[in-house]
């Protein structure tokens, strides 16, 4: 037996952070898969637990070397899964969840991963838009970037196999969970015990 | 939209009825489908609640006109599901939950209908064996007749979508709520929203 892998996508802003933060504090299955990124760790970021931080160099070494489940280059930064840390958790038998974006979920999609996909979507686009131009955080070409990327993937939802509609986040913990829980009772995620059910019942 | 169709099957004895009482009281868009049937009502039954009282012959004419969609002979009485209490249910947008045995959920299967199949398995054969054995209300060949059925049924399990193994109630309870969630959550069953972002994304 091993665990199951959930790949997880949403919009920037549709909240899938903090429903995320939730769902894996309130299962011990759960393992959250940590990506490599060539971006400056933040005040309070830890190596290994938030990101692997490399250098451009480490990565670009590590893509050569097809250590990737999936990357991307993000406001010329890269981002990447790595394979080795999903197997391991996996045959630890840990359910692992891939946060990425669509980009990269297409990527794994393509490669034909035994995986579960998940889409958080806001219940209203407009709503969205309207959140993230009132960031104030960032300038506007990056809002105008963001805002392009969130058309893309929404128009990408439908290759997902679930969408939980972000209307509070007690229903989007309550959905995910669902979604969690329901993959582990899949006959096929079950195949030793039924084979024990077997030999009990010859 | 129309409603999603639930088949539940568990062998005698393995708790169904108490845990989908529980998963029915929770959510208000679930219905459970009334079975028909030539038994007679024992105290405190109710037609249209608990069965529809059928008389053999009404039993018999309904199996002629179709109007089951799966229904099969216990111990000399008919038990069946009513084709349009199952659709009028979906087409009012409930989830329709069919607890009927393994027999039945072939017969459905068998006409290719769209439906979620759950087994609920008891965790352990021998256990569920021991306790038909002690059920004193039965005589000791209506025992061996269900525990034969216990172990063909058990053999089946595997022709189901997922497996809920009873290992305590509340659990149980958690992993349906949690399989008919995730079913809302799949795509195909979201294609309403879907076109309606796409119209807002334009």
């Amino acid at each position: 037996m091993s665990g199951i892998l959930f790949v997880i996508s949403g919009p920037s802003g549709v909240g899938k952070t903090t429903i995320l933060q939730e769902v894996l504090k309130r299962d011990d299955r759960l393992l959250f898969s940590v990506s490599a990124t060539t971006r400056e760790p933040r005040a309070g970021e830890c190596n290994g637990k938030d990101y692997f931080f490399l250098s451009r160099e480490e990565f670009e070494k590590k893509i050569k070397k097809d250590d990737f489940l999936e990357w991307s280059n993000h406001f010329s930064n890269y981002y990447g899964t790595l394979k080795n840390f999903v197997k391991d958790g996996l045959a630890d038998n840990k359910d692992v969840i891939l946060d990425i974006d669509v980009n990269g979920a297409m990527q794994v999609m393509k490669k034909n991963i035994d995986a579960v996909y998940i889409f958080i979507s806001p219940d209203s686009v407009s709503d969205l838009i309207k959140r993230l131009k009132n960031r104030n955080t960032e300038n506007e070409d990056k809002i105008k970037i963001r805002i392009e990327k969130t058309k893309s993937e929404l128009s990408l939802m439908d290759k997902y196999d679930f969408v939980v509609i972000n209307k509070t986040l007690e229903r989007s913990i309550q959905e995910i969970t669902g979604i969690v829980i329901s993959q582990r009772c899949r006959i096929k995620n079950n195949t030793d015990f039924i084979k024990q059910i077997n030999r009990e019942n010859q």
